[in-house]
């Protein structure tokens, strides 16, 4: 049974505010699912819920705003390390797809999605923007697990085993985001998977019902140059132009991969305010081609983090894409001083929220927003000694570190432990659909 | 008290050996500090030391050899996240230095070390190539802690604490090789610390002694391209040319870096055996230039893996570096199956053996080296379900499921728990220096 009120009490909280203040002997105060108030240690003594709140110390801890993670296929993690070492069109062709054809199920979704969650909060992550077949049975997974999630509204002109083409997938689409209108921790997106996948018909109806309702759009967009090459010769044209077009390039964009970019499209998303999600590690590991990651951040363009799916990273932690994401901006940039320790974690967190258009509601710990909460113990040998705690946190931390978790005011990580998942569960059944996929 | 006979039973054996076999239902023997035989559980059985020994079941887990960090500044860990985000000369010259100039002694020295040879252990690093100072202390601290390494003889023309012109530095490496050659653990190589701080004549002498004592040379070599273009300037010749001509250019050599080779040298330096240490996080980091690696290795250069010091990376974790090699190879040649797990793997343990000339003794599990072993945990949420332990222990586990450490037989962690070392008293020592740096 939880307390009503909590009260947590680390050494450092990175608010992630817009001063990106770090504080020092002050408290969070959790009422319910929010975040009530954030003061001294001295002024939390004098608030009336003192008395009755759980008071939570967190020696040696950052208190941060859980991660959020902004691309992800959270289901594949079942096929995690199946086919590695190869290039995207073949990775996907020869391996990705042929095992979908043959495994995916309602089941797998499932399984697959709670492989991933359980693996997402035991590194920090409160939030994901998924993308994956089955958003019904994922989101009420979801939502009885307490993981915050957004679920993407598939679209594909193929037949696949959730739908037969483009109208059914966008009849479900539209059921699925009506289905989790009420649900806590639920939230949903259009997903058109890329411009090579979906035709204009469908991508047309998407930006009219994206607008209606005010739902992001979720697509993998130029994330080769060979996407965009194929593009220009079949179509005469570049897939962000085609988007443009279609009425899809705006704020509600949620664009992921973006390594293939030239100046004009820069200016262009910049100018409509397209959110762009860098997924370094996968665009890396499939040799996809490198996102300018500073030179949209210096455009004000709102770039937010993504792992991707586990069959192609191949895990499911932000603190590596963090450090992944601020490495290779110094060094593909040649500016050391580029992507600092401060805007990795933004991008990390609110930008996340910013894309999701939930940064009302999480990305940054402020009175008000919703109790996605994280806590980075820093006493652990390759995060000593502390000169600053942000520092750590994005250079030297590892996300084992994480040693508390709050969603939406849950505690479901408590010292290391798991407090409402039944982990073993969780890896018994992945490891059994290894079996069975192996053969 | 340690059994003379130690049987290790894991799920897994990479044994990196020259065809990267990969054994299932096999078990290693430890006899004393050695391996003493790789056989089938079955044939273990038969062995007449079976009785007596201590039977260690490693259930999940793969056993690997432990992993070589090839360059290093071990006591630089108490100057983790001192300073970031700066380019290397800035980082130096405005932070770095003058933090050494303050605080640099022989105490700073063996409490730095043991704070990164604790962290090394627990992140699966059996044997550090080091360069600092007071290399007499830090060996006499490696040997009393049970940590393999390959102490550096400084050699700067620049006063330091350690010596006052490079005649003393000189003096001291002899003197510092002579006493640990009778050590269990320790080795030592020669290190010039750059061409740019290195004089012709005291190379001269390195060159000389390294060819009579077969000694290695450990030096940073062309780290950036401004490195280069100074030099080239300066002394109208480029470093790598000028090591050349001083007789440096051979075997012996572990070059450190190398962002910036034009063909004719990496030519050369293939034709002459040079060994590579390719330390991507700090190049990244600093933005010194990206070292070429799929180059070399299709030239069949000796290529290995370090870290360089915690100040720069900022963490000492050489999975971490591994990721980040192998992912940086794919994204910066554009082919995803450059670098693969194996060749990674190699990288991070026999090349690294290779280069320190100590390929006899580790680098792989063979029978009759020295038992230097790491055990992994493959049972965590992000390394589930496994298809392939190799892709597992490269692109997906984190060094925090090493859960077992042997060091020249010695179990230096077990079941993730330190067998050996006070680590409460070495983190505290590290914030003890931290307070007094902080001021």
């Amino acid at each position: 049974m939880q307390h009503r009120y909590q009260i947590l009490k680390p050494d450092w909280i990175v608010t992630v505010n817009a001063d990106f203040e770090v504080l020092q002997d002050y408290a969070v105060v959790i009422e319910d699912n929010r975040i009530q108030s954030l003061a001294s240690i001295d002024e939390i003594q004098q608030l009336p819920c003192f008395a009755e709140a759980e008071i939570i110390d967190l020696p040696g801890r950052v208190l941060m705003p859980g991660l959020v993670n902004s691309h992800t296929h959270a289901s594949m993690s079942l096929l995690r390390g199946i086919a590695d070492d190869l290039p995207l069109m073949e990775w996907l062709g020869e391996h990705i797809w042929p095992a979908e054809a043959k495994w995916v199920d309602a089941a797998f979704c499932v399984d697959g999605f709670q492989l991933a969650a359980a693996e997402m909060i035991r590194s920090g992550t409160t939030c994901m923007n998924d993308m994956y077949f089955f958003a019904d049975e994922v989101a009420r997974s979801a939502e009885q697990m307490g993981m915050r999630v957004v679920v993407g509204l598939i679209v594909l002109d193929f037949p696949s085993v959730w739908a037969a083409n483009a109208d059914e997938y966008l009849h479900k689409a539209l059921a699925v985001h009506d289905e989790v209108r009420g649900m806590r921790l639920v939230d949903s997106a259009f997903a058109p998977h890329a411009p090579y996948t979906v035709a204009d018909g469908p991508l047309r109806q998407i930006a009219m019902y994206s607008n209606e309702l005010d739902v992001p759009v979720h697509i993998h967009l130029h994330e080769t140059a060979s996407e965009v090459a194929d593009a220009e010769r079949n179509n005469g044209q570049r897939p962000i132009d085609r988007l443009d077009q279609l009425s899809l390039l705006n704020s509600n964009l949620i664009a992921v991969h973006m390594t293939e970019l030239n100046e004009f499209e820069i200016e262009r998303i910049a100018e409509v305010g397209v959110n762009v999600v860098h997924c370094p590690e996968s665009n890396l590991k499939l040799a996809s081609g490198i996102c300018p990651l500073t030179t949209l951040l210096d455009k004000g363009i709102n770039v937010c983090l993504g792992t991707d799916g586990a069959a192609s990273n191949n895990d499911l932690d932000m603190f590596g894409e963090m450090r992944t994401a601020a490495l290779l901006a110094k060094g593909f940039s040649g500016n050391a001083s580029a992507c600092d320790a401060r805007q990795t974690i933004e991008m990390a967190t609110i930008n996340g929220a910013r894309a999701l258009g939930m940064a009302d509601r999480i990305g940054s710990i402020e009175v008000g927003k919703c109790a996605d909460l994280i806590a980075i113990d820093l006493g652990d040998l390759n995060t000593q000694p502390v000169y600053d705690p942000v520092s750590q946190v994005v250079y030297a931390a590892a996300s084992r570190q994480v040693s508390d978790v709050w969603i939406d005011g849950v505690a479901q990580l408590r010292d290391s432990e798991f407090c409402q998942l039944d982990v073993s569960r969780i890896i018994a059944t992945a490891a059994s659909w290894a079996n069975k996929i192996r053969g």
